[in-house]
């Protein structure tokens, strides 16, 4: 499988997701070729002593979004590694924010290097919750720089 | 307690840690002002479906650790939100690697805004595993800038 | 003037830019609320010694679209500091790429916050050159926090 | 030469500087394997609108310091090109701060990837008045991946 059939197929529950995924509690719901869209549901477990969802949750989730999206870009044999990741922290969340999507798209997808940008909104309200950015290296999976 | 004396009494199991830190497996080792160190061992539920530790786990550390390192700054009635994180990913993570130390620290102390700078590395070998920046927004905790 | 008044103005040629614009090359051609645009020429002075144009004229575009953009949000008396930039660099710009516009848009105005992203692209082909984001603190143009 | 030949003999006045540091007015003042410092003079051309000098300025600084710490460990034949540069600005800078220095450093030196972070400081107080971060994707000279 590439990197969209085996989204598509985690989003479709027909292959298992990451282990975090689990840990964490959040999916991917869609996957298109250079858009995913992760969901999650924050609780109190993901709570940081604040009062408040551990700002871990939206870097995971926008990490995940990113990262995947550009993996939909990817045929078989090629893979990808994250160089780095920059998230904003617009706004709070809470459980009583309720569920959050996150979305992930590639804004730039070179022979050896791809970028993307993703967003987490409020799935009730719609109000930007965090966004980010993302730098990834692209691969062959023997290894050696694409 | 202002925030070192939190910190401190975390790290010495007086006081209970964040939802997020039980949940993820991670907690503060050492606080002094400006400086805090959190631990944790990545383990298999840590995973990404690319066979290593996810991201987010680094991320969060850092997140902790910088954002804490600016808390411990802070007198009584001062609290601080993180406005945004940058993290890069230099080396892999996995089971192998064994326990991790991230180590966040203050680099600049303003009244309004305050930047810090973490690392996370491996801590028996001592390799740079990750690194990040953050800039926390200082704020009065009746909920008014500072 | 407010924040849209003086860029509108500058755009119109009614008021003088910024003695950097001058000294790179650089203007702002549109303005409206919540979204800038300037252009530049890039030439043989803006190269670095690799055989392309330095990254800090893709990294000063984009801090002036992304700030101004926030700025065009802002009434009389509230003004703007820029906290942090991050710039991805996507393609090569050179002599031969020709005239570049940067659009900064904003993402999140909050009362004490605001967040852009800006995007650089190549006038005649469309193609991406860089984008970034930016995170900028609103003050009161007496010097306190907004 | 390989790149810590080229940036010392730049910094020894042997070598003709980017045309970018000549418009700007900056120059690399040390450098060895790892870390470059350059020096600037803040003056009224470098101002933005706002009455303190362009973020721009402190952006090139840091491009260029980072990105010279990581040329200084290849060797010849290889080469590098930034893919990404993250700038916190931590004090406004004006013509009354003076004399600036930005020190760059190498973080992580991988086979295909660097990072690095940078500072800049006022000469006369010591001042932090901007910091950043920077990755590096390492090239063969000859265009291909390293």
């Amino acid at each position: 499988m590439n990197g969209l059939e085996l989204l598509q197929a985690i989003a479709a529950g027909e292959a298992p997701g990451a282990p975090i995924a689990e840990l964490l509690g959040f999916a991917p719901v869609e996957a298109e070729e250079g858009r995913v869209v992760f969901a999650s549901v924050p609780r109190a477990e993901h709570y940081n002593p604040l009062g408040s969802v551990h700002g871990g949750l939206a870097a995971t989730l926008l990490d995940s979004a990113m990262g995947c999206a550009v993996h939909t870009t990817l045929p078989e044999g090629k893979g990808y590694t994250t160089l780095e990741l920059k998230v904003n922290f617009t706004r709070p969340i809470t459980t009583e924010t309720g569920p959050v999507v996150c979305e992930g798209a590639v804004l730039h997808r070179g022979g050896r290097v791809a970028t993307a940008e993703g967003r987490v909104t409020a799935e009730r309200t719609g109000k930007l919750l965090a966004h980010g950015t993302t730098t990834c290296l692209i691969i062959s999976l023997d290894g050696h720089a694409a």
